[in-house]
């Protein structure tokens, strides 16, 4: 169901031969109303990839018909030209849908520094307009966008009402802050003005996709579209409709989280006991992004001594020896020296709780990462060649 | 000759049993003067060993009569009891020493959060003191000091008027900002107060060590320590003084840098064109500590992408489309697109060279890191077990 599962959508995805491997690659959302309300999040790196350039000027005017994605090429560094191709990219789904580019949205994922096969892709928009559909056009919408993802990720949840929030992401390496590595477009037949949809989107986003942090890598392309249908007429409360929305991009989080490139642990890291709340997320981050850390945490060793060496490079307020970490429930680490015996923590389960206490305040707040293997080297070593 | 090159200094190495090796693990390098001016730099993790915490204190005084090197246990994360153990090391070696314990500086290295076994240290240093020797301690006190440093290392210069630089280090993981994670003890016979050495110390470090950033994690117990015995009487210029020491210290970086543990590249990153220095050691870290590019240097792929998409999470000055990157002297990404052709360029050296030109001014900097391997992870996965 994806982003179908609301009223108002129609989705495809096809194979318009961007990548190798012969598989979808070519994906369109289409919003019928009778709304076009939209809102975004977009990477914060400032090298942007063009798409991210041309749907930031669309998400201007608040009002989003369509989106169409590809995998197969970032369309990332690759100047004017890149651009142009993004261009017409919204003009042909515009003529396609008898509707204006300027409100077309655009997603890429892939390789950056290469131009999209132009002669490729805008013959498979023919095809993807063809078979826009309610019924299969989510899933195989979901199944187009993927790159290194090793299953599609979709999510919906129903809301007080009757109206529905569909999902569907990609995303599987270089996730990291202001968003994972990431496209997502969200869909709702509730009926909400643009401004409500953009905070809803960024309260939710916050909490969620941004403290998702598998390899501390920003992309050029990340985006998390919201476009709503208001083919519901049910107009809920802002705060329940970011309720709803904070559940799926959490759902979403944690499909991305456990297919993160060559990882074979999904990590929790809960910091409490902080000044504030961006304390907490300054120390989650600085543990999340420890390179030894993680191999530790590969090689099933509760090492401690890794994440207090994380949390003293942080400008965060705490004292050294105030320090408490607990691996898997148990306190391995107690006012900054060693604590409960390291052999009582049970490594061995996929998921691991890293808890830091701060003993600085009443804040906290979770990040969540992957561990770093040999796998996620091979993977990202190949990956251009 | 390593340390003991100068004159007016003796060293010795020796197996005092902290090691399950049964390889040398503790050094002593003492200082017979006539003077014993000293300056070191620390670590700016903000959880400090044991032995970082005296060292602070002695080196206040400006004098350091002998330094005490274990490997074998970092003694970091050990609460007071641990503080009490490098407070005893530094009482016993002054007792053998005829001395004051105030004027005794020591350092750690190994596995931080657990105790040292100072029965079988302190017995060491009995042995160690026996041993000490203008001859063969200085090589044996740069062997006694490795962790997972494949070599020793070891460095020495001669300057105008027949003074002399010596030095040793250890380091071959851990190795980031604010020092690579290492122990270097640095001499000289030449007649130089405190102030001069602190000054001229800080200088050679910030352009060497500092900018070594193997895998962007900062240690709790580097130190680098310079001791003046002033045997030669030579006064050198400050300025002489200062170029000297970079040498030894640049030397000894890339002695770290080839030895980095699990690397198979050395990569040097040459940011130039930037508005300021700042900026340029900025650029430089953030392509340094870029996972995914270091994945594909380790791959022998000159993805220049990356390198855009790391200076992109940056706050320096640049525009996007001004940006250019040559890998290994091939200009691949030029006016922030697909420059040269990539396949032009020679992967194959263990030696690479990328340069980013930020179009934005006339300052610059290298940073030096290594490539992200399979090995790296094994290593640093069973490291603790």
């Amino acid at each position: 169901m994806s982003v179908t599962a609301p009223r108002g959508f129609r989705a495809a995805g096809v194979v318009a031969g961007l990548k190798d491997s012969g598989t979808r690659d070519l994906a369109i959302v289409v919003n019928d109303g009778p709304s076009r309300a939209a809102a975004a999040v977009f990477t914060r790196n400032r090298v942007k990839a063009a798409p991210v350039l041309w749907s930031e000027q669309v998400l201007n005017g608040g009002r989003v018909r369509a989106v169409v994605l590809n995998s197969g090429g970032a369309n990332a560094c690759t100047g004017a030209p890149g651009f142009q191709d993004t261009h017409a990219t919204a003009e042909k789904a515009a003529e396609l849908l008898a509707d204006s580019a300027g409100e077309i949205a655009v997603c890429s994922t892939g390789l950056i520094g290469e131009r999209l096969p132009m002669d490729a892709l805008l013959p498979g928009m023919d095809k993807a307009v063809a078979e826009l559909s309610r019924g299969d056009g989510g899933l195989a919408a979901a199944d187009a966008i993927r790159t290194t993802d090793s299953v599609g990720k979709i999510s919906f949840r129903q809301g007080d009402g009757g109206y529905m929030i569909g999902a569907m992401a990609k995303g599987a390496g270089m996730l990291a802050p202001s968003l994972a590595t990431m496209l997502c477009v969200i869909t709702t037949d509730a009926d909400l003005p643009a401004d409500t949809l953009d905070r809803a989107l960024r309260a939710a986003t916050r909490v969620t996709f941004d403290r998702l942090d598998s390899d501390g890598c920003m992309s050029t392309n990340d985006t998390v579209l919201l476009m709503a249908s208001g083919a519901t007429g049910t107009v809920p409360g802002e705060e329940e409709f970011t309720a709803l929305l904070t559940e799926v991009c959490a759902d979403l989080t944690r499909q991305l989280l456990v297919d993160a490139e060559g990882a074979s642990k999904a990590i929790a890291i809960e910091v409490v006991g902080a000044a504030s709340e961006d304390d907490a997320v300054t120390v989650g981050r600085s543990i999340a992004r420890n390179n030894l850390l993680k191999c530790a945490i590969h090689g099933e060793d509760p090492n401690w001594g890794r994440v207090l060496s994380a949390i003293g490079t942080t400008d965060a307020v705490f004292e050294p020896d105030q320090l408490n970490v607990a691996i898997n429930g148990v306190w391995v680490c107690r006012n900054g020296s060693f604590g409960d015996d390291r052999d009582k923590v049970d490594m061995r389960p996929r998921d691991v709780t890293i808890t830091a206490d701060l003993s600085a305040g009443p804040h906290s707040a979770t990040v969540w990462t992957s561990d770093l293997t040999a796998d996620y080297v091979h993977e990202n070593s190949a990956y251009s060649t």
